[in-house]
């Protein structure tokens, strides 16, 4: 099979030859071609500029040995090009004026994303024609609450306290604020489908602050319809969702990401084996090197147990993790596991 | 009874005439005595300073009406004493040359409290006599992983991933850093206690990012230790701990803290009832405002029920907390706990 094929029979529970694999933060990081395109270019001019960020996004396909090239775009940049003024820094976004009232609500504008994010949609097409099936096109965006959180504090936090008070001191404008993030999410994953993203991750990061009945009333409605707007598979990931799982799952998701805290084994069993998951790599690990993470990849194949597996680390690769390792990881799932398939195909007959 | 009175009787379990309540971070953030103190002198000069120290640590007994004081003073004090460069900054502490290797670790030098943090044992010595009763002293202490998570990761982290590397990748070294880290620990809180602390608190903030497996072996017998260096009651903290509140128990604390993303009646039933616990209103709902701030308090009272409950915050009060919603949730948790009491007294001879 090729790549892009055994990923997405994965996304969709059917058989395939081997556990398919990408990383969260795949694209980055410090692999060298990389390294060398940012001695030249800021992350934005990269982002910015299809040829750049095609290039970015299709090379961790060959250097890593992965079976999904997931865009390089900034969940950001659908928030500015709704108006707001997002600087990336290297904590994260930051935007100097939070969205906090009624009337900062009232100013985001919907976004066009063929005229206001052609460059997204132009990269996903040079990405798809240039991938020609090795790798699926893995479209993303984020998800409603990390978005709106962001807006909100107006920087990474650790438990987005403000934006959870608004939520409940001024549930009108918070409803509001998310009826506009997901019309425009709706929008931009549609486009990225129609360029030739073949899967969409929906990355709802911040969303394990949350309680159940809050995910459920403030957050759930919103995850849903972005995730329904597609036709190709989906994967709706949320961090530390030890809590929420059946909650995310629940809202959507061709997918489910299950976070490198969980059980996979235990997160199937509440999902049900027909659904299919992704993860759960501890990202620790892949700093601790190659031999433990190789470790702890079979551990995680085993507790995942074959069909509808998409194999990734449970949260983002380390900004500083070594290419080596993710590489020696990547060929490690895809022997290991195919060679486990290939145990169970000659069983079978020996039983029959 | 008296503040005092009742926070040690309700860590012990025994009967209150009211549930007693302190606030994490309640010394600072924007009460007026402390902001108009920050304007002549800066954080570390306020903690290096018995008497200003104690003025700060007193200050919210009066202001909000709380029944405990909390010591102001950085969790990283000690490791500053043990050799490390320590830069407190906005966003928490800063070590520009992070202890990564096991010759780090053996720079650190054993603390000797009285000759190396005499300020804040004289502030403790202060408080008690300023307060007289009034409300009880708590003394502090960073947890074992939280002290070495910042030791190895240089910055607050969201993961602590390299901590966790740290762990599984060279566990020789870990033990060797917890074990320095747990010896000073136990002679700092021994002070404390000598000094007139009635309570210690141990915040192992970030032991939430560990597993159960991880958390038992390379963290749990160093708490222990620190929670059973003192005669006093101790109240064992960890935020986000609903995946290890079990272990985290089983380590030790006469008091068991419960985060805000847990239900307490829950944490309770898990526990044993005869548990004393400390927690969990949501912090956000102190920044909705006092409305709903007084009823998540309420619902707080109602699921804690009554007996052995120390009430505060699920986690740390924000910084930009409005002081008088954190003084009417003082004073509602005060008048309808008392009130729930006397309604039981009246019932329980009816029914006699």
């Amino acid at each position: 099979m090729t790549g892009a094929e055994r990923l997405l029979a994965a996304c969709r529970g059917e058989p395939v030859d081997a556990t398919p694999l990408w990383i969260m933060r795949q694209a980055g990081g410090r692999l060298p071609g990389y390294l060398a395109m940012r001695e030249r270019h800021s992350v934005m001019e990269i982002s910015r500029t299809p040829e750049l960020c095609a290039e970015v996004t299709v090379g961790p396909v060959d250097a890593l040995g992965v079976d999904g090239a997931v865009l390089y775009a900034d969940i950001m940049l659908l928030v500015g090009a709704m108006g707001v003024d997002v600087e990336l820094t290297s904590d994260g976004p930051v935007i100097r004026r939070p969205v906090r009232s009624l009337a900062d609500v009232q100013a985001l504008r919907p976004v066009d994303p063929e005229a206001d994010l052609g460059f997204v949609v132009e990269a996903i097409r040079r990405v798809r024609a240039e991938l020609a099936g090795r790798a699926a096109v893995i479209g993303i965006a984020g998800g409603p609450f990390t978005l709106a959180a962001y807006l909100v504090e107006g920087a990474p936090s650790r438990d987005q306290l403000h934006a959870r008070a608004l939520m409940h001191a001024d549930p009108a404008t918070w409803h509001d604020l998310l009826e506009r993030l997901t019309a425009s999410t709706v929008a931009y994953v549609r486009a990225q489908e129609e360029a030739g993203a073949q899967v969409i991750q929906c990355f709802d990061t911040w969303a394990g602050s949350l309680t159940a009945a809050e995910y459920v009333g403030f957050v759930a409605p919103y995850a849903r319809r972005i995730l329904d707007a597609v036709a190709v598979p989906t994967i709706h990931h949320v961090a530390r969702s030890s809590l929420l799982l059946d909650e995310v799952a629940s809202a959507g998701g061709t997918v489910v990401g299950v976070d490198s805290r969980q059980d996979i084994a235990a997160a199937r069993r509440t999902l049900g084996a027909a659904r299919p998951v992704q993860g759960n790599l501890d990202p620790a690990l892949v700093l601790a090197g190659s031999a433990l993470a190789r470790r702890g990849a079979d551990e995680v194949l085993a507790a995942a147990d074959g069909s509808g597996h998409v194999f990734n680390l449970g949260e983002a690769a380390p900004r500083d993790a070594d290419p080596t390792v993710l590489r020696d990881v990547a060929r490690h799932v895809h022997d290991r596991s195919a060679a486990a398939r290939a145990t169970v195909a000659e069983e079978v007959p020996a039983h029959a």
